[in-house]
């Protein structure tokens, strides 16, 4: 179908008289292409067992979202990578195409799906919480929910560029539906665990994107070369002109996934309780390198309590 | 327990080296003393066999609460309002005090305790639902999530002012659970049911705020005769110095929930997947009165679908 279509189908508003556009929600923060371009994979070590559970289930879900989204690897660096516990083998039994640019963009869509489900139930658990027990939240819940709203915009960005067939859109809502109800009893019983296991899912994140801008790197996606990317992510990340291709798009959205990451890894290793936010917070020494909604002293693998709070 | 005690329990923040303060998430928009002054009870005329649905789970969740916070009519104007089915006979069994500064406190903190969900709900499901379907939201999210956190700011607020017992503390728990789920369960079967039900909620709260404003006025509530807000009112409202009494803490909160019954009324009115949302969008002709965050175009029943879309 072509993109004209498709707008139609999935965007197309009411027919308005009066009302001209509705723009976006929030603010994206300005990120420069030096500092996109030194976004890098990371790892932050386990420590405790609470870390350990969280990596095991985001293995887990890799494993089975790679086999939903007919993933192979897409060289040998990322083969290596992803073979722990001898997935890659497991994988091999169900072929190994190449990724194709449609290949790319399904997996993308279904990771974005299913990204936009943390930040709201923490954002909705920690209000629910403040209500409930008459006590403040200390201004984690705005980062939550701007997070889900992010996430929800790569997504939107992606369905401006193709469909997924019957069976993907099936996957997706079948997905929410246990993920949602999962991640909340799951938020509900460790908050803690809950970060830290999006840390570790936003590791793959920043990993994924990077493969495929090597990708694009390597002339392996033709159809990407040219590609300009849709009106909506112009406007959402503010865009500057002549950046505005495909690569350029995937190198903000990988930058979104490491900011993810850091912050998410943060919010893991702090009081869920009593700690404030430290990425909407002021500092008494401004002067000092400290957490911001920017990614211009992003740290990959998070802050530790003492160096924040 | 004095105020200054109430903070350490409920508000303090973890003992922080770095982090100075954790200023409010969503500005408020800026309300003048003559737009709060106009603010009006207000009823919209039930039309549909939704609207009825609506206004009955009102009056019994009215009649519920009114027995759970010890409420008894604060003057024979209310009394009359308040006597649809027969309810004031029934109330009158459990004996009518006059309403104290603490009676009017404890219904305020768990109406408020109530109050903060359905917009946690309604933005949670519209973007599961944006996930899921694969389609723009049209910006009501952004609009339903800030009323929750006004709601909240409401609930802190009181929370500076007086401590609930245990059976009030039980009771806001007990109530949220039954609350929340119910009602993401009734978003999901007719939204549309759902603002039209708050917007009558928002009927009872105006009223509600309306009459302990008078009763101040009448010399009934000597203790907030002279009651300065606190400090995180103050802020949040931008409350202008000389202008920061308990009664104009009660204007601000009341010219609120006035904004969220006009806000539910309109939205019960349009159609909810395609329709924009009318108080973040830009007009065709900005110079005819048209909804906006603020308070200077408010229309008490709301605004009928074809005035704005
Ligand atoms: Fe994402
Ligand atoms: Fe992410
Ligand atoms: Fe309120
Ligand atoms: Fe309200």
């Amino acid at each position: 179908m072509p993109r004209t279509q498709l707008q139609e189908k999935y965007f197309a508003p009411a027919k308005t008289e009066n009302i001209k556009i509705t723009p976006p929600a929030w603010q994206h923060p300005v990120y420069t292409e030096q500092q996109m371009n030194a976004i890098k994979v990371a790892h932050r070590e386990t420590k405790t067992w609470s870390d350990w559970i969280a990596i095991l289930m985001v293995r887990q879900l890799r494993w089975g979202m790679d086999i939903a989204t007919g993933y192979s690897h897409p060289n040998d660096e990322a083969r290596k990578q992803g073979s722990y516990l001898g997935l890659a083998k497991i994988r091999s039994w169900f072929g190994r195409s190449p990724m194709t640019e449609r290949k790319w963009l399904m997996r993308f869509l279904f990771l974005e799906s299913v990204a936009g489900v943390p930040g709201m139930v923490a954002g909705s658990v920690r209000h629910l919480h403040s209500l409930r027990r008459l006590r403040r939240d200390n201004g984690w819940i705005e980062t939550l929910l701007e997070e889900a709203y992010n996430e929800r915009m790569h997504l939107l960005t992606f369905m401006k560029m193709a469909e997924p067939g019957r069976f993907m859109k099936l996957m997706i809502i079948g997905a929410q539906g246990v993920y949602y109800n999962a991640f909340f009893i799951s938020y509900l019983m460790s908050a803690r665990t809950c970060h830290r296991f999006v840390g570790y899912l936003e590791e793959e994140a920043v990993l994924t994107y990077t493969l495929a801008i090597a990708d694009i790197d390597a002339g392996k996606l033709p159809q990407w070369q040219k590609l300009e990317a849709p009106e909506i992510a112009v406007k959402y990340w503010n865009m500057p002109e002549g950046r505005r291709t495909m690569r350029d798009l995937l190198l903000y959205i990988r930058a979104d996934e490491a900011k993810h990451r850091e912050v998410n890894h943060t919010l893991g290793n702090l009081e869920q309780k009593v700690d404030p936010n430290p990425f909407v917070s002021e500092y008494e020494d401004p002067s000092r390198p400290h957490p911001s909604k920017g990614i211009e002293n992003i740290k990959p693998t998070g802050w530790d309590r003492k160096e924040v709070i």
